[in-house]
Formats: C-alpha cells, sequence, structure tokens
C-alpha cells in the first residue's frame, strides 16, 4: 500500500504531517512530495502521469489560495484524488475550499475539510481498505481508540460537574 | 462492485440519477435509497451498520441544507462515504457544501461539487479501480470520450470564427 | 428541571461553561456531556433515545464545523433542541452556523449565536418558564440586573464625556 | 395553548402560512399579526409587552432583510421568541439570518432555517409539549408519518430503480 | 450643534471614541450614551422619541453582531441616523454590517463602513453643514490638512525609493 | 430644495425612479443624471465639484458591482453623499454593497440597503429636515401613512385568519 | 497582433464571444479554443507552451467553477495571461472568481470582473497598446465613444425628468 | 521601462515593497507613490492624465477596503492599470478584491490575489515583455529559480521521512 502526498508549497508541511503520521500508523507506505501546480507544472503532469506505474494506489493533494494541484493531478491520472484544502493568509480558506471542490463534470476531487489531514489520511485508508479487507480491522480499532477517548473527556465533564 | 446512493429526500433524485447513469455505464451495481438522516435516523444508523454486510463497497450521500447525511453515515459505516451537497433554494448550496466537507478530525467525507452527481460517480469508480482493475481501462475510455468531445467543440469554434 | 448541554467535544467546554454557568443560576439541573455524532454515534442516538425518559427536557448541544450533533439529537428525541454553533479554526463560525441552522423540514434544532451559551441558556429557561411560571420571575429580575449594568456604564459614560 | 405568529410585512405570510397550519394541526391557537419593529415600533413593543398577559406562550416573529422584529420582540417580552428569517430580493436571506440568530448576550431567539415556516411550528410545538405532555404524543405521530413517507419515497425509488 | 452617539455596549467605546473626537474638533456637541436595544428596549424607545426635543439633531447608533440599535432608534426618531457597524468576535463585522444597512423600505440607517467611527462623524458634520453653513470651511481645511497629510507620505515614500 | 440623483449607468434607473418619485412627493427639486465614474470621470469630477455652486444640498449616487462613483463624488464636494447600492447579475449585490459602504477613514458615503432607492430618498429628506424642519411634518404624515397600512395589513391577515 | 481565448467549455461561448467581437474591433487576431485544463489537460500544457512561438501575444483564459484554466496556462507560459471567471449554476461566480485570482506567489493571473468578458478584451488591447501605439489612438476613440454613449443617456434621462 | 506603483495610503507600503523589489530586479525603474483617490482626488487624476506623457508603460493600483483607486486612474489613463487588493482589518480583504475587481463594463483593472504584490509585479513584467523581449529571458529565468527551489524543499521533504 504506497500513497503520495503532495504539497503545493513545503509551508503546507505543518498541516500536512499530521496525515502523514496517521497513514505510518496504518502501515500505509508514504511518500512526501513538494510539487508545485504553478511553479513546476511539468514536475506536476509528469508525477501524475506515472503515479500508476510508480505504485501509488492513491495521491493526496495539500494546497491553498487558488489551489489547483489536487485537479491538475486528477486530471491526468486515474487514481483516486484526495483534495486537502489549506488555509492561508486571506480568505479564511474558503478560496482553497472552493477551488478544489468545486471541480467540473468529469474529473472529481475527494475534498475534506479545510486543513483536515488527519481525515485525508484516514479517507485514503477507507479508499484502500475496499480491496486490503485488514484494514478493516485497523480502522474499527482507530475508531473505538477515538470512540474511548470521546468517552474518557465524557467521564471527566461529568465528574468536574457534579 | 455495489454502491448505494442514498438521498436525504426524493427531490434529490433529478441531480442523483445522473451519478446514478453513470455508474450504470460503468458496470457497477447502484442502489438508490431515500433515507433522511434526521426524519429515518435509526434506518439511516441501522442502514449503515449493516452496509459492508449487504454487499456494498462505497455510499454516496446525497443531501441538501444542513445536509448531515453523509456525515451520518460516515460516523457509523467504514466504509468510504462520497458528499454530494445539493443546492436548495437559499444559500446557492453553500450551507449545503460546508455542512458535508468540514467533517471534524475522525470520520471523513469525500466531498464534491455542488449537485456534482456525475463526479460522485466517477470518484467511486476511481476508488473501486484500486481494487478492480479492470475499471482503470473504462475508466481511460472515459476520459478519452471526453477529450474527444472536447476537442470537436475546439473545433467547431475554430471552424466558427475562421 | 433538568437540561442536559452535549457539546461534540470537550475542546467546546470554554464556551459552553458560561451557559452552564447561568443555568445553575436559574436553579436548573445541569448535566455536560461530551458525546460525538461521529465519533460516538451509538452514544448520541441512545442518549438522545432516553433523554425524555431520564427527566430532561430540553437538551442544548454544541458544536463546531460540520456541526451535525444537535440535529442527530433532534431526529431522534421529541425534546426541544438548542444549537450552539462553535467558531472553530477556519470560516469564522460559518460552517458551524449553517450546518446547525438550515435544518430542513420536520426536524427543527433552536439555533442561538456563533459562541452565544449564555443566550442557549437563557432560551433554555425561557422554554422550562412556559411550564415553570417561577422562571419567569427570576427573567425579569436577570433582565432588570441586565439593564442596570446597562444604566451604569450608560451613566460612567456619560461623566467621563461631560 | 395560544401562540402568535407576527411578521414585518403581508408579504412574508406565503411562508408564514406552512408554519400556521402546523400549528393548527396540532390544537395550538394561532394569531397572525402584521407588525413592523421599524413602520409600528409602538405597536411592536406594546404587543410584547402584553403578549404574556394576553395568554400567549409563544412567539413566533418572522422578517426579512435587517430582520430586527424577533429581536425586538425578544427584548421585552420574557417569553421564548421563535425567529424565522425570510429571504428577500437581495443576498440570498443571510442578511436576515444573521440579523436574527446574533442576538448580543442576554436575550435569545430561537432561530430556524431561511423560510423554515415549518420548523418554527413544530420548535414552537417542542416547546409547548414541556408543559403540555399530550403534545408529545402528537409529535411522535407527526414523526411517524413523516418517516412513513420518506419510507414509501424510498421504496418507490428502489423499485424504479430495480 | 448637537448629537448623540448611543452605542449597544460600552465596549464599543474603544472605536467609538474616534467618532467623537472628530465631532469635538468641529465644535459639535456631542452626548455619549450606552443604551442597548434588546437589554433596555423601553430606554432605547424614550431617547428616540425624545431625542429632537431634547436638541439633538442627529443620532449616531453604533452596534455588533445582530446590530438592532440603528433601526430601533430610526423607526422611532425623525432625526437622521447613522449606523456605525462594530466588529465582533465572530463574522468579522459582516453580521453587523448587514444588520444595519439592509433596513427595509420606509426607515432608512445611513450605513457607514465597519468600525468607521471617523467617518460616521464627518458624515454628521457633513448632513449638519446642510444648514451650518459655517461647517463647510472647516470641512474643506479637514480635508486639506488630510491632503496634506496624504502629500507628506507621498514625498517621503519618493525620497525613499529614489 | 435641490437633490441630485446621479446613477452609473442608466440601467440603474429601474430602480432609482422609486427614490425619486419620493423625494418629489415631498417637494424636493430631484435632478437625476447618468455619469459614471469609470467612462465619464471628468464629468463626475466636474459634477461634484460643481455641485454646491448649483444649489445641490445632497447627492445620491447609485451604481452597481464596482460601485466607485458615490466614493468618487464624495471625495470631491463636501455635500453629504448617499450611497445607493444596486444589485447587479452576479454577486447578489454583495460587491456594490462593500464598494460603496467600506469607504476609508476621511470620506464617508451614507449607504443605504441594496436597490433600497426609497431608503435612499427618505434619509435625503431626513438630512433635509435638519434644516427645512417643515419637512419633519411631512415626515410624520409619511411615517403615520406606512404605519396605516401596516395595521390594515394586520387586520386584514387577523380576518382572515379567524 | 494575435490573441488566443481559451475557454474550459464551449458553454461559455456566450459570454466568451462579446470579448471577441471587441477584439476583432480593435483589429487584433482572434484565436477562439476550447481546451479544459481537466478533460484535455496535454493539449493545455501544449498549447501553453507552444503559445508564444505560435504568435500569440496573450492569452485570456475563461473558465467556470474550480476554474483552474487560467492558472495552469499561467503556470507554463510566459506570455500574460488574462483571467476571466464564469458565472456557473453554483456558488454565484465566486467560486470561479476566487479560483482564478487568488493565484499563489510567482505565477500571476490577471483576472477581470466575472463573465467581463469585453473587459478581458479591453485589457488585452491596452497591454498590446504598450508595443503598438496605434491601438492607443483606438482606444482613445473608444473611451469617447463610450463616454457619448452615457452622456446621450444622461440627456435622456434629463428630459424624461424635467 | 517605467512603472508607477501607486498606493491608497503609506500603510499598504509593507505588502507594496515586495512588488516594488521584484521590479527592481527585472531592471524595470519604479515610482512609488502615496495617492488616495478620495482624500487627494485631483491628484490622482491629475496623475493619471499625465502618466503616459510622464514615460510610465503600466501602473499598479494598491488599495484597501472600498478600494477605488485602480478602477479610478484606469477611467483616465489607457496605460493597463494592475488591481493589488489590500487586506485591511476587516472582511479578510474580500471589500478591496471585490471594488478592484467587478469593474463595469468599459474599463478594466487587472486584478491579483489579495496582498499579492509580488504577482502585481510579475504580471507588470509578462506585459512589459509584449514590447521588450529581452523580458522574456529574465522571467524563464526567474521561472526557473522559483523550479529550482520547489525541487530543492521536495528533495529536502523526501530526505526527512525517508
Amino acid at each position: 500500500m504506497k500513497i503520495a502526498i503532495v504539497m503545493g508549497s513545503d509551508s503546507d508541511f505543518g498541516i500536512v504531517k499530521k496525515g502523514s503520521e496517521i497513514l505510518k500508523r496504518f502501515g500505509v507506505d508514504v511518500h512526501l512530495r513538494v510539487i508545485s501546480a504553478h511553479r513546476t507544472p511539468h514536475k506536476a503532469i509528469e508525477f501524475a502521469e506515472n503515479a500508476e506505474k510508480e505504485g501509488y494506489e492513491i495521491i493526496i493533494g495539500a494546497a491553498g489560495k487558488a489551489a489547483h494541484l489536487p485537479g491538475v493531478l486528477a486530471g491526468v491520472t486515474l487514481l483516486p484524488v484526495i483534495g486537502l484544502p489549506i488555509k492561508s493568509s486571506t480568505m479564511d480558506g474558503l478560496d482553497s475550499l472552493l477551488s478544489i471542490v468545486q471541480m467540473p463534470k468529469g474529473v472529481p476531487v475527494a475534498t475534506v475539510a479545510i486543513d483536515g489531514a488527519e481525515n485525508a489520511a484516514l479517507l485514503a485508508v477507507e479508499m484502500l481498505s475496499i480491496k486490503y479487507c485488514e484494514l478493516r480491522a485497523k480502522l474499527k480499532e482507530y475508531r473505538a481508540e477515538m470512540a474511548l477517548e470521546v468517552e474518557k473527556k465524557d467521564k471527566a465533564i461529568q465528574d468536574i460537574n457534579r
């Protein structure tokens, strides 16, 4: 299981790494890349063209502002592309979100929440689990842990307020 | 290959069916359902709980306004859930989009464009193609057709303006 | 008089407690809970199913981003549900607000201002006062205090600027 | 059980009447009024001052644009005020929604969706049911009907697509 | 020449005082008040009813969030009311702006920029200058000073970059 | 009493004339002009420079999209300028509103609601009434008529629903 | 003088042709193309790579929704790229605008108003006039005509309202 | 090659200088000016009238809030005007962006991203390169450097995560 996380700028790494860590936890081989749809367009195209051959099964594209990277990759590869909108210094992430999610008919990008790197990773795991059934058990466990954490906090809050 | 498209209201069917047709074209078995996260919450939970057992590999959830359906299904099932925001009579679809895409950490929904039923379907096919490699060839063909269509229009426009 | 305040995450507590304090002042029994519509969906459903039996008369649901919690609870219980949108790190609370207030026909959520925990509490008290008339006197007193405070500030401002 | 629905303009009646019908179905005595916070401010204040004495238990305030009516009524009465934002010819209802829901600390308005007259009515019934327990049974029935309707449509859709 | 600046909360004073200072510079008698449309509604009505008699010629109303104060005053008095939207902790001032500017037909509020206290004051001076011609000369002088300041900065910038 | 209504395009006339009629009713001499801040900038400047000399006491500037006209006039004249944002084919009037209301420190524009021509006119009358006291009586009468109309509708609604 | 107008879909032609006509009037050789950044990505890259060689001096890129076309072309060519956001069926053109204008540092797109095809053309002519001085005279004439038209309308309005 | 960067306020200089430095790097003669469309309107008009004569080939106009400066300059000069929206303390730059980009038919402003001073400069260089072919080589070099930087970061990220 091999996934690429491509970010438009290395300033996105602070957000992106949270997703990368989750993928590693699930035993997914993660390759991180910095490729810009605008500053290194040929590299972006080339990367997308070869992604399937290189053994990637999913691409996560993270980008801010007029965030074209996920859409550009999605137009070239047949692999599922997950779009991760990054909040930049203006417009509170709305520009990134709309630039990624509002893809025209024919070329989808699976968009997650603004700065939602963990969910980009978990979505990738869910997609992989269609093929790799063993991931389902790990996902179940992950969710159980999450639930447990919520329940602990629930207890803590109930105790505080008794 | 079996996919469920669950819509929050049968008024979403006008949009949804465009996605359903694409899925059939790709040989995917599509089950259409009308289940409301708010009006039939137990049915929504039950559906999501049994979806994997029933053989579904992906769920597409279509909903408008405070569109909770995809998120509610995603919280229960481990299958990938694709969220399709439907434009309603106010707010131009922004409410549906934000209600679906801005999922909190831990439970992703793969969101596509507002009213983007075709892309929800194509995203599902791309996800399935991780496992069912034969879909890649069909996707390639689909894209080639799309490209051809664009090229025809390109020629027509060039001719008109000569 | 017993009310539950359910929050989607314990990070909402900073806002929520302001409402909790107001409810206590009015002699309302408040139970604070952390239950996530997405991470602990069955607990959410179960809580809503039993809320009436447990003696709750109103539920306040606080949540951020794609804030489904109040709507999910409202779909299961017949008790009035007050929705408290929490501002998160992106979108300035607009996502939370729209996800809570734009409920489809049939299942209302009584929505208050973004981060408006005090008003969620006061709205609950007003609702309770339909049945418990004695709360009206307390509300009157509360408003009188508020008015007095405004009048004090009014005088202070007038003095400063004489 | 007596409720007033006050609208800022008789042009809101097209939306408002859908709520009025629901209230009647639940056996609630509904009084419809046209009172403008800006064109008949004294009448608005007077109405709110006397509402409790007149036997009203809840007020629904419907208004568009800079929709001050529900907030103005809420500042004077101690009764719960439900705010119904009406979509007008510009801004797609966002102005009405924000003018109603973003009430400052101290005076809440229970806001429902833009043009959501049915939900304003159902919220009123839920509030009344705190005192009038018999409404719970009717609400249960109403929800059951809604659920049945959804299920019928679910079956219809499943049949069509077989 | 006498003007009232009414603010909904004393927390608005930080912004409001910038306008107050400008009015004093123009020799306008300024009375600052803290009156809340929601917490002290009768005082608001009373103030607006008596404003003309009290010798005020214009009212400036400053408020945030669901900013009803200017509109409520404007519905009662015949004096021109200037609305000053205050940015609060959520929605970046858009809620205040829309709540003030989108007044329905019949009762205008002269709205200035979010947090634009200086412009509220200058607008008041311009309105007064319709009657008190001597203000025109002072306005001319004020603008000349502003222009001079811009020109100084223009020179400074040109020097830096030579 | 003489007022100019300057519109950026004659397509704004459909909205503008509603204000013009109100002004005439109040006995105000109205001059309608079509002057574009962008297509006839010198004429705009010239008009604003001479407006006071020509006997105008207020200017109403109506414009859509990047609506610079009111601000440009306001930068040149010392007369109060009322800004009337016109809704155009995109952005639902938000662009016009923000372009007019968000004026920088020093040069105010008294902004009314999107397409709010009647209120632009009434605001002008209120401004004039600072000087021309006789307008106050007419304004009172106008408001009384409005109130009467609301009351008639109130009665009609009450009758219908008895 | 040779310019390419590339549109993402032939449905943009209704808007685009208004720009094309203006360019022809200025004696600019216009080539219209339909090339999709997502459906025909290689053609888009190829077109941008050869544009300079082919003798184009400017490219106008028109696109809607997640409008990547102008940005993708701009990342490959060194020619100035003008971005023309097209309003689509949702989001009132805001998605197109932000996707085009919010380009990251390093690769600009000269963006004009939503559906502003005429201005895209006129901007191109202004750019060309840096090199081809004779266009300045034509631009002057064009503007004079526009001014004349405004003045005619100004007279007509003045006559109507005398 | 001579360009003017005109800013509406010297507070814009922090953003603007990033563009100025890029222009100098390309050997373009840059003149920085502070001219306000509202506080020094005649200077703005005068500047625009003489810009061509003074040898400027392009004007960059930077402004915030109701950002009229670029549009006002563009209405007077025939030179291409590049609009640089500056984010101010409210509305996150959306007001500046819409006030600049939504220019009405006939007078375009080439708009770049909010606070995108570098791109304003690079767009100017691209425009100049239509005439001064030697700039193309420098642009190529600039882009190559940018690409190299991205590639370095790409390598660094790949190394970190090995």
